[in-house]
């Protein structure tokens, strides 16, 4: 770095109105046009938001600190990171944004804190978990196409918690995955397994983001859920879950997940479904659910549009570069 | 929490377009008004950042890796948050906001990551550094009101790195303060002692904050300079830096701290001087400044105008409360 490098442009004397540009200009360097624009948007929302709500040095340090002890929350089976953006409605927003659903395909919600890498290839009609507690659910499903076509080989990744209301990894001493499994459609499009009937639990509230739902005098619960994330290539990446109807925190979720579209009744196996069923009874709980896929293609042509129809009303105009909006500077 | 108050408002089926609202719904039961104001643009901002980029997940997931990755660089003598605030150019900008300094007063600017609360308080004429290795500098300075009154017993909080530009904290292994301490203004609101000449050096950059400077080709050099915090009860805490003139970073300092009013050039220690002034010599550098304080009072009375004056503009109808502004609601 030379001194002519390093004094272009000039920064000296800046003030409340002048910052902001000025931050800018120097970022403006980097070679990346979308990463240019992500900090571009970064710093003028982060300074105007201390210029309309005139922050204290006080409050500053306080949210310094918050995002400390929230880093410092962090360990390789928790991610507090992850639960403030939930609890803030960024997750479920970034996931609508990223994964537009069109009509008839099946809705995103939240992927949650709780997946993980290392669940185990099952069988169709394994158990995803082992807790004796649990109420047993058998659950049939199928993956198709938006005009009824099954989608054979799609990888299907299945988590929930166990009875108290845990995932395998809030457990200390865990040793391998439960509660968790992975799975692949057939030529019908079809997977199907046995868990337990999902319960609702409080998401860990004994850290900062906890801290913060006590103070905004917020609950903690989650409705009972059952999450799935559909992966196959040439297809837009579902992440969603079920939820059970009547729930009581069916409208209240701490992380705003729940969809009209994905809660579901359970029914009950009858004695027809038992027999065909290994290791089912009849009157076990019964979860079924189709589930629609896009494809890649779509889901970008939709996305494309949309991101350029919501910055053309407000005034931006960009192009769309590898799918994401930069600039369009001449 | 009952089912009752669980279910108000009624979250289901959040989309792009009404999320913001209903987050913020939810938030508004925490019983401070202001804390509400800080939550509400909060989420407004967070929101409107990632509708108006478009934001990816896997953008947001990179975000959130480089949170958690901020938080766990912390430790009792690294503040990876503060610099990351700094070279966004947040810090001096809430110092602004916060410490507003009428013409004819001392202005402020960042106070960085490496303040410490063990400081000794010394006497006048004491070495703040012990490095044999730094170029010895005699400090004469005073510390007055707008009116040329000086100011007896201010503390005075000083602090600068040795001459490899480090501070104390960076060094593994410290056993006490050095380069740092804590002086009182005399009753003719003088104040004198020896450190050494500062020395350009760069923010701590082998973290989190490193590779964003980085990545924006920006590089993690401040110029040289000396930090200064003055503290007396009824008087506005002013924390501010001296700068050297001509340093190579003068106009490109990573943290934005630069500002006209603080930079100084050195002079000599003359044969008088050195006579006077005990372990001084004749040729020493010599940095001599006359700070001005502000009353507390006078702050808070330019605060809250600004405050006021800046929320008209933006058409935001708020109150002070405390010092602070929240929306003003019937």
């Amino acid at each position: 770095m030379t001194h002519s490098e390093a004094a272009t442009p000039s920064l000296k004397d800046l003030t409340i109105d002048n910052i902001t540009d000025n931050v800018n200009l120097v970022n403006s360097k980097t070679p990346s046009p979308r990463f240019k624009f992500l900090l571009e948007r970064l710093v003028i929302h982060l300074h105007d938001y201390a210029r309309e709500t005139r922050l204290s040095q006080d409050e500053w340090l306080e949210a310094i600190q918050f995002l400390t002890a929230t880093g410092q929350m962090c360990t390789n089976v928790r991610q507090e990171f992850i639960l403030l953006s939930d609890v803030l409605g960024l997750s479920l927003l970034v996931d609508s944004i990223d994964h537009p659903k069109p009509p008839g395909s099946t809705d995103g919600t939240v992927l949650g804190p709780f997946h993980t890498h290392d669940a185990e290839v099952l069988g169709h009609g394994a158990l995803v978990s082992h807790d004796q507690n649990g109420e047993p659910l058998l659950a049939i499903c199928t993956v198709k196409d938006a005009h009824g076509n099954p989608i054979p080989d799609v990888k299907i990744d299945i988590w929930e918690t166990d009875s108290s209301g845990m995932y395998d990894v809030q457990h200390v001493g865990r040793e391998k995955p439960d509660g968790r499994g992975i799975l692949t459609s057939d030529t019908e499009g079809k997977f199907w397994f046995k868990g337990i009937v999902p319960v609702p639990y409080p998401i860990p509230h004994d850290g900062p983001v906890g801290k913060l739902l006590a103070k905004l005098n917020r609950h903690p619960m989650r409705p009972s859920h059952m999450h799935f994330m559909f992966e196959k290539e040439g297809w837009d990446k579902l992440i969603t879950a079920l939820y059970l109807r009547g729930d009581p925190y069916e409208t209240s979720d701490a992380v705003f997940g729940v969809k009209e579209s994905l809660v579901v009744g359970l029914g009950r196996v009858d004695k027809a479904m038992a027999s065909q069923y290994a290791g089912t009874q009849e009157g076990m709980k019964l979860l079924t659910y189709d589930f629609v896929l896009v494809t890649d293609k779509e889901t970008a042509q939709l996305r494309d549009g949309n991101s350029v129809e919501a910055l053309k009303k407000l005034n931006m105009v960009v192009r769309i570069v590898d799918g994401l909006p930069v600039p369009d500077v001449d």
